[in-house]
């Protein structure tokens, strides 16, 4: 089952896909991952047509079963901010939808929990914790990857029902 | 000259057709207006996907020159409500930039300017003064379709370069 892990933002898109395999059910192997970046200079409506052009390419190439995204939180520092990437994700949600793709969605400290073990961890802890995860040579970078990947994560281990080991 | 004004919601979306026409380059005529109207009993990502495929319906059959939205405000009273809307209005911008639709954004004391001469009118007026510019019987409800009406009437004066006359 592949899971395709999505952190949505107008500037930069993470995104991570893991597969868990038959034989090793609760052993998610990293398959792709990295960021969608998009252009400043230019329309909102223009970024989000590039941004649905590029997920398109990444469905296309290896369709995920399902597609994990963080759940809204109840506030937000910067509304404006968070207005913006709520046109991203709403994108990103739509065009996973119509290809009949599965939605989930985790809430931000379940997400670190299920990577770090501790729900209020921070950035570099969580792309330390990916890194050892998927024995990386170096932390998954820019954190929007890393980020994406703990979602796709979370969204494993809900469905396998337990934690995945830690080496 | 078609064009399409929006007023996106995830409840309900809003939209108004108007046309100019060569031998009255300044009367907009009424082509169609009416809410796209989204369960609420249904996930985010699939109320979305309604979204998508009901503003396609509605572009496939008068394909508008212009898509005209209201420009995000600064401040909003209800950040989350506003979060929602972003993920609705994002899906409706990139829904019509793909198809080559132009965008284009206008405040909303200059929407409410241009149809009822008063940047700050209540819901009311501006239903009444749309009502008034089309000569229809009633005043268009809900209030989501005069606003549509009223974006798409702002955009057009836009473009003629003066305010239409009202009678």
């Amino acid at each position: 089952m592949k899971i395709l892990g999505i952190d949505p933002g107008l500037r930069m898109t993470g995104y991570g896909l893991i597969e868990y395999r038959p034989l090793q059910p609760t052993q998610p192997h990293l398959l792709d991952g990295g960021v969608i970046r998009l252009k400043t200079n230019t329309s909102l409506a223009d970024r989000l047509t590039e941004l649905a052009a590029e997920l398109n390419a990444l469905l296309d190439e290896s369709p995920p079963d399902i597609c994990a995204v963080e759940q809204l939180y109840a506030h937000y520092k910067h509304p404006r901010t968070a207005i913006l990437m709520g046109h991203a994700r709403g994108v990103i949600l739509q065009t996973a939808a119509t290809r009949g793709i599965r939605i989930a969605e985790f809430a931000a400290n379940r997400i670190k929990q299920s990577v770090t073990g501790h729900g209020h961890a921070p950035k570099a802890q969580m792309q330390r914790a990916v890194q050892v995860l998927f024995k990386l040579a170096e932390p998954p970078s820019p954190p929007d990857v890393a980020d994406a990947l703990a979602i796709a994560i979370c969204c494993g281990q809900s469905l396998v029902g337990r934690r995945i080991t830690h080496h």
